[in-house]
């Protein structure tokens, strides 16, 4: 299954979609115009737009405002992946040097936030207060839950609430707004924005928890970034949560510690990937993202059938089946 | 004359913005709770609410809408100052460690994106979208303006025009942003809300040649960050323009070389100082300062007497004869 597929019954919306995108991104700093080339050269799997487009296929059909919430999700999502870079000191994003490698922090948190206020002046523009609603306070949310994240990295006591928690605020609460932002662009009632809302939430829990699975599995050609990033960095995820579970005490007690230490060596990140495959950490958190991707699909089969509902299935799936 | 006398005629509502301010800023993160009580010990001049509440005042009158519209500017404001010292990997703030010095870029980056996403979803929930309109803009003129003068370091050929056009972006366009707020809170028409907008550009830009004049003559026990940093970064501002554009064609290119160099030592900062000085630099820009402050007084003029138009004229003042 390759992700261009479910693109189909939106694939002249998304060319158009691109052009429309790349004009919003336009500004009259040569140094910004310079970045922004460099980040459309290295568009990601364009998930969120698609997300936007389908939901509103589903819920009713596209408009012009469904150009707008699409715009509106990807400024402030690639703004998030460039602030989240600089936080994360990540040197690759898609396989290429990332914003901050190539010309600093400086220029990546200004042109994060650059991103940030041209997604929301866009809905400014367009009167779509509504969009404004949804989207601001997923912003918020996004930042809580890095914040979370870097709070119980510090005390290194992660549980499976917490790592839900924060997945929640983090990953799943932009795509929760994507989908939300694609019923209100088709004009739908509050219900069906809710329902939609609800498949978002799911599916980007899923979607994190196959992200966190393939910082194990996967491998760093394929995935564009070195693996075992998340162990090296202390990030205690959900397949490693579930390994702990299924352990001996004192196996547990050996790899917390390991996670643990300061400066986690390569034959510790090994180390930990083993011990986690050999405890079914990873079958355990596929488990939970398959039963969540399930209840989502459950969901939107309440809306009436059409190539859109049949393609956010797909894509719903293709998030817990991709392999980067 | 001190910054809280031009204060007497919104005392009691700045005690009480202050109270609403705080309530803004909590979250259900405590490792954000504890940046923000930080954050609440060492406020700044307060300056921007000040503006929105002596523009809504001399505007009309003072209102609920007033509250909102300056805990907005503030909440930007304060995003912005933590994002700026990531940028400039500033050690103080006020005299107190930097949040970045404190705990480290990845928690300043996050806060400060919250603080943003808090300010704009203020608007959203109290259904202000004039505020909103206002204030996008404003963001997106501060990141460019920020990225102008990145880019013009690099390139090292800042004249006069583009440090005014920084200028403008940089800092002004937040102080026409706190203005036309205030005016807008009021309910005062369009004519009075481009009035108070023009006299907070120019006030705005008068206030950043004013410290850009104190990076030259102040001392770090006072300014609460060491002086000269602007030099040492390599940043051309108005004084050294003047004093350059006052100097011979030798002297000038001795100077312009000693600040291109990548690496400034203390020598050559305590040189460019005493040439800004012996050149007119300081009073040439001042000059500047003054003038701009004079007419955005004569604009606010046209509004009808009152102790809040009064204050907004002293304030102006102040802009450039404060010495912190």
């Amino acid at each position: 299954m390759n992700q261009t597929q479910f693109a189909k019954p939106i694939e002249s919306h998304l060319e158009r979609f691109n052009r429309y995108f790349a004009r919003q991104m336009r500004s009259s700093v040569p140094l910004l115009n310079l970045v922004v080339r460099y980040l459309l050269r290295s568009r990601g799997k364009q998930l969120r737009p698609m997300l936007v487009f389908l939901s509103a296929g589903a819920a009713g059909g596209i408009t012009d405002r469904t150009y707008v919430g699409a715009a509106m999700v990807e400024l402030l999502h690639t703004a998030t992946l460039i602030h989240d870079d600089v936080v994360d000191q990540a040197p690759l994003r898609r396989g290429l040097a990332s914003i901050n490698a190539v010309w600093k922090n400086k220029v990546a948190v200004l042109v994060g936030d650059f991103l940030l206020a041209r997604g929301l002046l866009l809905a400014v523009e367009h009167n779509e207060y509504d969009f404004l609603r949804a989207t601001a306070d997923a912003v918020r949310r996004m930042s809580e839950g890095e914040l979370l994240q870097v709070q119980n990295f510090r005390k290194r006591r992660t549980d499976e609430s917490m790592y839900l928690r924060i997945v929640g605020d983090k990953t799943a609460s932009l795509i929760t707004t994507c989908c939300r932002i694609g019923a209100i662009s088709a004009g739908a009632d509050t219900a069906v924005q809710e329902l939609l809302g609800t498949f978002g939430e799911k599916v980007g829990i899923a979607f994190q928890i196959r992200d966190d699975v393939l910082d194990y599995t996967s491998r760093t050609a394929i995935l564009g970034k070195p693996i075992g990033h998340d162990i090296r960095e202390g990030k205690i995820t959900l397949p490693l949560l579930r390994a702990i579970a299924n352990a001996t005490a004192n196996e547990a007690k050996e790899i917390r510690q390991l996670v643990r230490s300061s400066s986690v060596r390569n034959g510790s990140v090994e180390r930990v990937i083993s011990f986690v495959e050999q405890h079914g950490g990873i079958t355990s958190a596929m488990d939970t993202a398959c039963t969540l991707v399930e209840d989502a699909i459950a969901l939107i089969e309440q809306l009436p059938v059409s190539e859109y509902r049949t393609m956010l299935i797909q894509l719903a799936r293709y998030t817990i089946e991709r392999n980067k």
